[in-house]
């Protein structure tokens, strides 16, 4: 059985999410933030880098979110990803990837902006951090209205997208009206069908998720642990 | 055939080096720095993002290096990559997608801080983005010691980290003393290694590199076009 090593609300919530999709029986691990347990020495033997999520697997833990996405969906089909052998593996490659190194990577500035400059930086990065956000959404949304069949739920680029519109108006908890879903058509049309799907319901009961996570999403109250 | 758009020393080198393991035919064309092409509306035809390289497929151009890599190794066997059904598949993804979300991200940084932050947050920003460069190239070099049968040339794990030691010992031009391979052991064996190979010497002739490209590389004198 799989093991999800998670923190409620982190990337990890993707990959709940893909194996739910999936039917896979898994158990998860709580990664407690409260307490850094992503910098643990036992977390660490897990993920070297100390990012959530790591998905334990008969084949060793898996980390990095598009590693086990494309993992997950490649070893037990399902539909969430196009197959090895399929026209459209290409393109959904690239965007796997762009969403992975650009879009995320971009976010993670965002979000966590010591990581990334001292104090008199800090408005001139956020700006540049946010622009770029924007650009990658557009980039997503002209994507996912040129080829739905790709992106449309409850496609793997679906979730990884959505999740990034979700934190997009959360984060960070002070200063996160930068990000403005009805400006991205296509995308808000992808959130709102996936909010439809029953393990989304599931998500929001396991990580205190209200209703509409992706297109009305407020701070989360999980049973245990903490985002941030 | 597939036809590679490319800039000398630029991410577009990982590409020709996996085509060339693999033996595939393919033509190459530039996509001239010197006049910003990689923003022109042909370029961005191909790959919206702007980014460089991309690889004209029978099933469409794809871009993002890592999904390039992971695409042609599937596509075409031939060693560089475990196979979907491999044991081996899920440390090679995640270490796959570290290299393009974490440290190919950061070396950007560290490359293009323009991109990232205004001006009085240079210094900082250039200082944390090597500490994470370094840091990663530190975690890959623990990971490449300890799976040596995932990393050793000529997989495509080795092409793309060897790629990532060059540049970090070239650029910024004006300011390249911040990454010593020395420090990373395993690493600089498979960078060794990689040398010896015929896809090596084939680089280096196209893209203008002097012999050794990765352990002690020089700028390049390309025979057209410009890395920066």
């Amino acid at each position: 059985m799989y093991v999800l090593h998670y923190a409620p609300d982190n990337a990890s919530l993707i990959i709940r999410l893909a194996l739910d999709e999936l039917r896979l029986p898994y158990r998860t691990a709580l990664v407690d933030r409260r307490v850094r347990a992503q910098d643990s020495p036992a977390y660490r033997a897990l993920n070297p880098a100390g990012l959530i999520p790591t998905l334990e697997t008969p084949d060793g833990p898996i980390s990095e979110t598009g590693a086990i996405l494309v993992w997950l969906a490649d070893r037990h089909g399902g539909g969430l990803f196009p197959a090895v052998d399929a026209p459209d593996r290409a393109r959904a490659l690239k965007w796997l990837f762009f969403m992975a190194n650009t879009a995320h990577a971009d976010l993670r500035q965002v979000f966590y902006p010591h990581l990334y400059v001292t104090d008199e930086g800090r408005a001139g990065h956020a700006a540049l951090a946010r622009a770029r956000m924007i650009r990658s959404f557009g980039i997503l949304d002209q994507a996912a209205a040129a080829a739905p069949a790709l992106f449309d739920p409850p496609s793997i680029l679906s979730i990884y997208v959505a999740a990034m519109m979700r934190w997009s108006q959360l984060y960070p908890p002070d200063d996160c009206d930068w990000f403005h879903p009805e400006d991205f058509p296509a995308l808000g049309r992808l959130a709102t069908e996936l909010e439809k799907r029953p393990c989304v319901t599931a998500l929001c009961v396991a990580e205190g998720m209200t209703p509409r996570p992706f297109t009305r999403p407020a701070p989360p109250s999980p049973p245990e642990g903490a985002a941030l």
